[in-house]
């Protein structure tokens, strides 16, 4: 089930919109299987983008950040299935532990904190905050907006546990990507639960991997919808070792972006898209959402190369310019919110969709990355409309879940990173 | 966690309510556990009566109508807890039977059986009506307001499984409590999931029994917080083998109620309440609110008895008057909802709270049921309260959540209701 929250795409429902919609209880009972065999990931948000013949995740956050962009009314969706990962996880659990990032003077960041620490309240869990930030050497209270707090406390290590003092958590729960490495002292921690792993961090993970995932979580859905896995998964390619300052792998790279735009013009073709095909380039690793560059062309490449080289590092908006880059098909965004290029954003705990936003940008256009400063949030409302979509009803008293589909694109992304962390798990099992 | 809903009661918080809420970490974890041993009834509602000073569960319902008396607001909630009960249960789950009481003239009545339907619907199933009523020959299609409708069709029977005509369900739902007896129609289903199990149905179910799970469940309860057990729990005793029309058994009931007025005046004395004790008697069996009696002094039976003399059976809002009766502490309701006496009523599925109600009855005073026709329902809409109760928010900023004592009840009785389903399973295999 996802709750029906009102979107800003209203326009006549597609033919793809339109399967998923009419495989509802195929969909959920695929799921319900999947979530026998795997572990959905603790929490995640996806960011979706609608092109209207085709549609896509398009990033993947297993530390998401942003819950205070949810409207109030999600609330005890959120908590709900805060308690149904609590007690799959840890039911003995009393304490638990936040990790955030070490941003102390975000407030809308922490804003975000305070609303994890309710929700986990609100679960029935006595929940603080522990920083390891070495700036934080003593319990720090933050006023926020709306009278509400953060206390941001140090954390203390003993050798096989972290905690506060006086304060033992059984499990911790990282709101922090860890993409400037995994610090020591959220290390060899075997006694207590850490959410997610460390190898969900931005240090270790690879976009690349989450990719290959999903690609084949999308052909085994495309398979029990009967569609073509392309109009749910972008295709992409990986071009290693690329250093553009130094002028090395431009060749690589120029040919895989050549041979990717080649393809989407011949899907373009094959469905009669009469859009230009363009292509995003960013790093394999790492979570900064500056480094994605929308190439409409290989000529965009030599001018990025020139800049690249002339100025030694990539400019803002700019891949950074060496390293293991991920060419991937672009997908247009054609939701609009007062009038800005938009992309909804999908919230998720445990197995259950909680809620969502759009991501809005004034100044951006639909084939550019919207995940940069000057976005602004926009929540979506659950439907007030008293007839939510059910079969039989009279025509015209039941609007459809317009959020449906994108709660199951949401989905299928937690899938593939539940498959991904599987796959890249360091202390995995290995059966001979 | 339990959602906040607006309650009547808007006084000051007294001690027991107090107690509760701070102790709900501990709460939430004692319900945890109690989920890692014992299985959740698969929906149940609960009614509840707030005296201020106490207040208990009233009557414990496995086979909760009623639910389109929800907001729609609650939708999401019921709809995730739903999929969370389907997943334990039978996650291979595709379809889903709901036989409905033979009440298919009641429009009320029907709205309930299509918001069950709209529920497990979005919760992904393929979901049918499937009536037991020998009136049922065919498809018959009722149009309710609002442009719903509810389709009811004859069930079929084959050796082994029930279902409908080109439909096989793997799992049945019971909307009809059985109370005229467990039609042999829906026994011997062994391939199949039958919920609530037969043993849940009226004709079987006895409430002496659930009333001892509760006082035991209450004992424990009142142990982890600290209080007296009398607080949550009505006293009550059991007179077995009355017929007062035959005269029979009227001097043990009398000496039952007799005793237990003394007790509860006893212990109004030691709290210090200023109110008249009384006594409510009614059926061990069925669960015809009808016959609930009001007793305020051993006085009242002897006119009861007479009129069940003279008239030979019970009046309306009289015990019927013969067979085992149960004679159980009064509860006084103090909440108000339109000047008229009212209690809440607390709606569950699998063990989450997921909304509740107002039983409203101008006509009735606060020492009486009011689950007798004239009732009317006032749904409790969620706080629209930007904050909810949260630790650390400045004094004025955070409303606490006035539902949540009503929902840690609501689920003390479905504990109960669990302990009693395991201890009266007629399939469960004795470890000698």
């Amino acid at each position: 089930m996802v709750p029906h929250l009102v979107t800003a795409l209203t326009g006549p429902i597609n033919e793809l919109e339109q399967r998923i919609l009419d495989s509802m209880p195929a969909i959920e009972r695929w799921f319900r299987l999947e979530w026998m065999e795997h572990t959905p990931p603790f929490y995640s948000s996806v960011d979706i983008r609608n092109a209207g013949f085709k549609l896509a995740p398009v990033d993947t956050s297993l530390f998401p950040r942003g819950w205070n962009n949810l409207t109030d009314d999600m609330l005890p969706l959120a908590v709900q299935a805060a308690q149904a990962a609590i007690e799959k996880i840890c039911p003995e659990a009393r304490n638990l532990l936040v990790i955030p990032e070490n941003h102390s003077k975000n407030t809308f960041y922490l804003a975000n904190v305070a609303r994890l620490v309710r929700i986990f309240h609100m679960a029935g869990l006595n929940v603080r905050v522990g920083s390891i930030d070495p700036a934080i050497k003593s319990p720090k209270k933050i006023e926020l907006p709306h009278g509400e707090s953060v206390c941001l406390e140090p954390v203390v290590r003993s050798r096989r546990r972290l905690g506060l003092k006086h304060f033992d958590p059984c499990t911790i729960l990282l709101n922090n990507d860890l993409s400037a490495g995994t610090p020591g002292i959220v290390e060899d921690l075997h006694e207590q639960y850490l959410l997610p792993p460390l190898h969900a961090g931005w240090s270790v993970r690879r976009k690349s991997n989450h990719l290959h995932s999903y690609e084949e979580v999308s052909k085994r859905f495309g398979k029990l919808l009967g569609i073509d896995p392309w109009l749910i998964n972008p295709m992409h390619a990986r071009a290693g070792g690329v250093d553009l300052a130094e002028g090395k792998g431009l060749d690589v790279l120029t040919s895989h972006v050549d041979a990717l735009l080649t393809k989407i013009r011949r899907k373009y073709k094959e469905y009669g898209i009469n859009e230009k095909p363009f292509v995003v380039v960013k790093s394999d690793n790492g979570a900064d959402p500056m480094g994605v560059m929308t190439v409409r062309d290989v000529k965009d490449l030599e001018a990025f190369n020139h800049r690249a080289r002339t100025r030694g590092a990539a400019a803002n908006d700019e891949v950074r310019a060496s390293g293991d880059l991920i060419v991937q098909e672009g997908v247009l965004t054609n939701e609009r919110v007062h009038d800005g290029v938009a992309e909804p954003v999908v919230y998720m705990m445990d197995r259950y969709v909680v809620g969502g936003f759009y991501r809005v940008h004034a100044e951006r256009s639909p084939d550019e990355n919207l995940n940069i400063p000057g976005a602004s949030f926009v929540p979506l409302a659950f439907s007030e409309s008293a007839h939510l979509p059910q079969p039989g009803a009279k025509p015209g008293a039941s609007a459809p879940n317009r959020f449906y589909m994108y709660g199951v694109i949401g989905r299928l992304a937690m899938v593939a990173a539940s498959y991904e962390m599987e796959a890249t798990d360091p202390d995995a099992e290995t059966y001979e």
